[in-house]
């Protein structure tokens, strides 16, 4: 293959943002030979910007079985990713999902599984993990920069949201339409990024969610949650769409130094000896192993959406490493399944979670919301 | 009264340091007149210090029965505060009290109620109350500035301390000697100023302590607390004596912006309008209401321990309002005692904790532990 001939469904707002980088040319490789949507007006919006050369369909199936397309970006409300990726398994069509990769772990098990038997690249839309600020994080920690890591603390909570967002939408912020609310909706990517940074997973999560709590909507809107991870870390995570300004200051603390990212910038404290190396031979009572305060350049810009088009296309044609291996997309949403069954048991929750027990409580609460539109 | 005859119980390391500013002559209408300690050595260094004219003793009641003295500062190791300070409401004379003010809550009830029948001033050695940062936070808050409070915030793990440090003597870092770790020794002044400055007090607390966790000691060396207010506002609290550099940010969220506090520099975002204003009234899917980042002045610095005193001195002589009032010591300590207590129970507990349950928990620790020295 010399060119990846790609389909996507789904032409909302997502779609139609990717429907344009593609249409300038920014990624190469690819040609956007069909769209699927079941809104008219979507597919009439298509026609508009993309001409008649570019295939339009209602019906997903019938996209997939065309023959025409290799491969499929899915920009779908967040219920219908896996079964939609396992219908392009079944076709041995490759896949890119956008976040989350579901709602609950159960169904994206059964994707990921769906996904083991074939041959396909499989990629989730985590456009950021290629922000280079991030990745120099990561790049301390695997580099071993920072020394084992002790704690983590995310306080993320820019994601300002008034009612009359929540309003413009009857599927918003419903256990039916979207299955949960800040968790789901505007975090997913600082989820992935909490657990791939330090490359840890946490071991149990104790959280405090709040439904409905600043706006008239069924799901969470605020959350703190902390959790410890296998080597005895802890590590806190606040997140709400009800305060602005807000905040968003990630910081990691190893026995090597700490890293805190805010405004974009990323600062590095540095030990010049480990903690523990100088806790162990210091006989002084007082005092603390010397410390740099480093400021660490991060080059280049977040290529984003592109440039995980890019990556995705690349493994397609030339077998380029993922930078978001689609089976990875169930790692967060473990995380976020976790902080609201914490909450719905107001007790511990092991991880992996007991996705039964998870989808038992998402399905009753659907089922005593009076909102069902989906 | 013109002057008041001061005397000191404890010339240990905090002893020391008030003998020195007052030898210096830097609180006005206070005479030391008497110190009292149990050790010969420290006995000693006084005499070599203040002379003859000061009188020593190693019997705090001798000293309290000699008629020399008005009022009496108690410097002595945390468990005594509220037996010294009864015995000296007992003979009517004034006192201020090194923090914390005592271990658990039921003995500082106790030297409470033992107060309140007496006409002396009581006050408690919190000298950051007296830091114009924490004193500007407070008047945002009480002026209305910040709006009704949403949510707390303070990461305070810059309290680093080494194996070397405990190891210096033997009642440090033990039940019988201090009766807690980070929370009882490093963080009472982060205690009272978290409930001070945004004159909440928490409704429940669930905590997660961590006994020994970075050093070879039985108390608590690591803590992250959760807390639920009264008004549905929340709050988070990190502390911990293993990590180095730490950090001190304290933040504070309000329906009308926000505050941080660390490095020294409070920022204040102030929304133009109340974010509950805004959302009201707000037709337009995504926006925020206008914030303006305001550098405000902190004017002057903080008179520390001598501000306190010189607060204490001139109560007593000219009726002057006590800035931290000796009653007011149970608050923190309370808020400590519960996230110990909501460790120990794996569980939430009720604000005002159940004290005998805590003492119950705390007399096992002492029991239980091989480290008996006071």
């Amino acid at each position: 293959m010399q060119n990846v001939r790609l389909g996507i469904i789904g032409v909302g707002n997502m779609g139609k943002g990717h429907i344009r980088y593609l249409q300038a040319g920014e990624v190469t490789g690819v040609t956007l030979v069909a769209v699927c949507d079941k809104l008219e007006s979507n597919l009439k919006w298509a026609e508009e910007q993309l001409g008649e050369q570019v295939l339009r369909y209602a019906d997903p199936n019938a996209m997939l079985d065309s023959g025409e397309i290799d491969a499929v970006l899915i920009a779908t409300p967040h219920y219908s990713h896996p079964e939609l990726s396992i219908a392009c398994f079944e076709r041995n069509l490759h896949v890119l999902v956008e976040k989350p990769a579901g709602v609950y772990t159960k169904q994206v098990r059964e994707m990921n599984e769906a996904w083991e038997k074939t041959n396909v690249k499989f990629s989730m839309m985590y456009n950021q993990r290629t922000n280079p600020i991030y990745q120099k994080l990561k790049d301390l920690v695997d580099s071993g920069e920072l020394g084992e890591i002790r704690r983590t603390n995310w306080i993320i909570t820019n994601w300002y949201r008034t009612q009359s967002y929540y309003d413009s939408g009857s599927w918003r912020a419903t256990w039916a339409g979207e299955g949960g609310g800040v968790l789901l909706n505007q975090d997913p990517h600082q989820l992935d990024l909490w657990q791939w940074t330090v490359d840890m997973m946490p071991k149990r999560v104790r959280a405090f969610c709040y439904f409905g709590k600043h706006r008239n909507i069924e799901v969470e809107d605020d959350v703190t949650a902390f959790v410890e991870y296998e080597n005895g870390a802890t590590g806190v995570f606040v997140t709400t769409t009800g305060e602005t300004p807000g905040t968003n200051r990630y910081e990691v603390v190893g026995d090597r130094g700490k890293v805190v990212i805010e405004d974009g910038k990323l600062t590095f404290w540095r030990l010049r000896e480990s903690e523990t190396e100088f806790n162990k031979r210091f006989t002084g009572g007082f005092g603390s192993p010397e410390c740099w305060t480093c400021e660490v350049p991060i080059v280049g810009t977040n290529p984003d959406h592109k440039g995980i088009m890019q990556n995705f296309v690349n493994a397609i044609l030339h077998d380029e490493p993922l930078i978001a291996p689609g089976e990875e997309g169930i790692k967060g949403l473990m995380i976020s399944n976790a902080m609201l069954l914490s909450t719905w048991l107001d007790d511990w929750v092991d991880m992996p979670i007991d996705e039964e027990l998870f989808n038992e409580h998402l399905q009753k609460r659907i089922a005593e919301s009076p909102n069902k539109g989906g």
